[in-house]
């Protein structure tokens, strides 16, 4: 019997992609699709504009969306919906009893929330039994990390351990794709660089560093390192690319450096999660790799893959690491944070 | 009457910077174009496969293309060779007493070559002497420096000035022109960005100090600042955009800063030399500017535009700069190195 | 003095395109914006999302925005309102005494309507008695054309005149400026091309044979040919380019064709307009040419680029042609029709 | 026991598609790999500079690349040659014993080769009978066609058939891919088209007539209709798009026509051969489709995707097709050639 699951905002792009990962899961099932009330009443694959080169899944082609504030009877919830909209939604779901895994930024910061990647801060889902106590409710709500914080963040995991980051300067060079549907008109970036995204530097400046603290005392104690970041777009459909400069309480030589990273292995990879790629990070030796469009897909699309690791003569070292951001930014980082519950029989069907 | 000017390299893209930059030029005119073996002797219209968006000036269509051995009568010559072959035909030039202003890097390091951009280190053309006595040749090798280090050090020319800059850690997101042609594969950068572009980072993390350097006992001692570059080619035809964090010995505050860049004026603007920019530096302040495409062009491509100048979380300033690298970044560059010369009597026609 | 004009729909690409060419124009100056009623009351600089690549005029940076029913006091009126919302406003003004020179389509077809291009049709403006006695209105409304018939009607005005064609087949590759902003989302068009534009194909299948249709008894008699359009989207930012295939009721020898379109100059040629190409028709020998980039440029954006010309297997010639869809397609398109009017003393300051 | 197969151009764009495509292939298994004089001895992956999406098959990675003249004892040769130089050698191969099916364009039109689409004119591998006699040899060469008269030919098949096909005119948008590497400059194709490409236009006016054409005395008889071409080169990475007008001796209804594309059927769906496509014609009801980026996987890049069927004005009714060019209309095209041999007994381990 698999789990049933909702999809809420199913209609975006990032729902796009919780029903295509979901296609064919071996643990969760999509039973019902969440809208919005255009939409509602009507069969998914009439009000959707499919954007993804696969093509609809059969089993949702007809299902009939839902109202935003229909009775679910799913334990589990994938939320898809837009900053600054979610958190009511959201929390309804989880005093309903739902647990409900969100890609939404609105609750990411909120102390008794885990911000979770797998690789990085399973303990944290310890947090839920706080968010339980605090908030009064039977569900939860488990937030993924934003889309550019994410493959620094798993980057960084074995470096922090192994050698104590203290500085992290990031350039990202973003996909398009991040930004939504419609999104960005072309007019803008056609042969262009935007390099701003509003809102997005305060939470790549934050957001690594609560995933990267402390549990202690029911709360997160953040890591404490210094983090700088520059956020631009650029003309790649899938995949953020990011410079970084690091530094770290001790230096590591080179090969230690790469060795950290190339045999870095976590909680996902031991459990043997669905969706968790056989490597966290796949250390590439090109001088010129990674690449968005032949690098992005790497581990279907979980993979953070990282290259041009070389001393930095400011910080300790640099290099590049790239995560597809629709994937493992978004609704591949929800549904493997699901399934790290489900492995820790935090899900009942 | 004007100054005879050559072209060495006239058929490939920097060589058509030039000679389209110089068509109507108040005191340079073009009557000689240096090509390769295979083209000369034919007219330049009929072997250069022209890329620029102006048609071919008609003053050079017909005129003959001569080979690299052949006897010049201009005093000037602007140097669009490519790396690595440039050396031995620049210096016999100079030995036969012409200045040559050279787009090429091999002899940019030199001790007693001058590295110029005249609104940053104009004194260094003091230099001339020390090479002419040191190589007993009676003309000149003057350098312009690598595209992707030129906004940077015009921005740092002022704000070294006032506060000292320390450390310099920058990210660049290059256009492809800067690949020469045919340059990047589109199979390559579709879609796409490559992290890694060969020979550059060397360049940009040394020629800054060089330029920004004080001239002592006919020597430069390098500007004692700590530079870190991560180069990146990025799907844009002209501009390079650059994402720069700064320190300084003395940390101004937001609005010091600003007003530095933004009232900087330096020689070439009080000579009012032909190509000096109005204002070096452009400081916008929209929140998503400076884009390639959009501003690349500010003061005919002479201008640096900067923008997006907020405090950063690890050195003390961050902000963005643009500046077109087939203009200021190389032909206009050489251009406005040989009109300060000019203006200075160190060119006779 | 200058003639006063306005314009309507000032803010949006179109709008902006009319400000940028008007600027420093010899016959009119802009006295009046009309925006939206969220923009009315504000300057026109702090409302617009300016996209060219030249500044904001200086002369239109503070101006008021005014709301769409104000009081006008200008002769002439350019609209660069949204088709099917441009009727109502338009024939209100034309009924007030102004002289409306539009972009919109929504009159185009109307039978006494002039569908202008000067150089094709300039006898059509006698039309204009025929509105005013059967519309009761001292004003007029002058259309021009389509940005995808543009060209292909320019074309075909010297060949028509001496060939007769007989049928048109056309293939198109629009820019993605002619969809307005924020237009078509990079999402769609990034390394993709999309194979339908709403409405176009009607439009390009019916405008030019009225454009080179008979004045006859007050009232237009179209071309007699047949045409057929595919009209496609692409990934280029301005020029529309299309592929063409021509009967004519005489086929001539192929260099008589090239002869016709090379030699090809009309009335505003004789007439000196201060926007009229001193080429309307330029004809490239190279055999990769027209380019949308390359070329769009040609005679400031006024003349329509042709290539490639050859024997058709099934009509008697194929060619490419390209013409700049928001500069000679539209709003330099419509100030071309106003200074041919106000050549022929149409227009009263 | 799987046939043996080598690989003649292997580091090639096509070659390193006819890699990917026949790795895991029940029938086939690559035990040759030939390069040029450079490469030979050394391993593919280290002189190979792999392009594609999914990693270099573990099965060729060490595999030693071999010189031209290498004695082979594969009985399928797949040719990715480049034309021009592909007719020697594939000659000689074929007078070894050798079944070369090629993707060179050498000898398409060679009355005793057979131009070969598996859903098309399977009869026309007949003609390998009349080769071995006329050649005196006892292997064979089969071509396949080229990439951009692929995707026609094969809409054009049940229509042919039903309806009698007297006039086709396309305009086709290539994507890059098919230049092969380095292929198109990035500076030429950035945010333009080029509306040419070499040799394309008579190789696209010819092909199609031979393949529909009919096999009578062992000559082929060409299908006698009249095809005009005009190729473009887009900003897509594969996958050509191409509009379609078309006149038949007998005009269809419109759902006639849909109908004899939509049911479709041929000898390789029959024989259920590997790498053919349940549908090989997809008909798609959106007024925008097929685009390129989203529907050129359709049937794993095998099939074609036909759309916007509409009346034409001039001609009958006109309409878009897409068709993946490295995929059917190479590397692939060119292993379905195969298996239909290999089904039909023509193939001998």
């Amino acid at each position: 019997m698999k789990i049933r699951v909702a999809v809420l905002g199913a209609t975006g792009t990032v729902g796009q992609r919780f029903i295509q990962l979901l296609d064919g899961h071996p643990w969760f099932e999509v039973t019902a699709l969440i809208g919005s009330e255009r939409s509602a009443g009507r069969p998914y694959a009439d009000v959707t504009r499919w954007m993804l080169d696969t093509p609809i899944p059969a089993a949702v082609r007809a299902m009939e969306i839902l109202p935003e504030d229909a009775p679910l009877d799913t334990p589990l919830v994938f939320s898809a919906l837009p900053s600054k909209t979610a958190r009511p939604i959201e929390e309804r779901l989880a005093a309903a009893g739902h647990v409900v895994c969100t890609n939404a930024s609105d609750l990411r910061m909120d102390p008794d929330v885990p911000l979770l990647i797998p690789e990085v801060n399973p303990d944290h889902l310890e947090l839920i039994a706080v968010q339980r106590r605090r908030r009064g409710w039977s569900g939860a709500i488990v937030a993924n990390s934003n889309c550019t914080a994410t493959g620094p963040t798993i980057t960084l995991r074995p470096l922090h351990d192994a050698f104590g980051v203290t500085r992290l300067l990031l350039v990202s060079m973003q996909a398009l794709s991040g930004a939504g549907y419609p999104g960005v008109p072309s007019y803008d970036l056609m042969e262009n660089i935007i390099p701003f995204i509003g809102g997005e530097e305060p939470k790549v400046e934050t957001e690594p560093q609560k995933m990267l603290g402390t549990l202690r005392d029911e709360a997160i104690e953040p890591a404490p390192f210094a983090l700088s970041a520059h956020c631009n777009r650029v003309p790649v459909l899938e995949g953020h690319l990011e410079c970084l400069s690091l530094a770290f309480a001790r230096r590591p030589a080179q090969d230690e450096l790469v060795a950290a990273l190339r045999t870095f292995r976590a909680l996902p990879q031991e459990l043997n999660l669905p969706s968790a790629p056989p490597q966290p990070i796949i250390v590439r030796d090109e001088p010129d790799r990674p690449q968005p469009r032949r690098d992005r897909d790497a581990g279907r699309g979980m993979s953070t893959v990282v290259g041009r690791i070389r001393p930095c003569p400011i910080l300790d070292y640099k290099l590049v690491c790239l995560s597809h951001n629709t994937i493992r930014g978004a609704a591949g980082g929800s549904v493997l944070n699901a399934e790290l519950m489900y492995a820790q029989g935090m899900l009942n069907g």
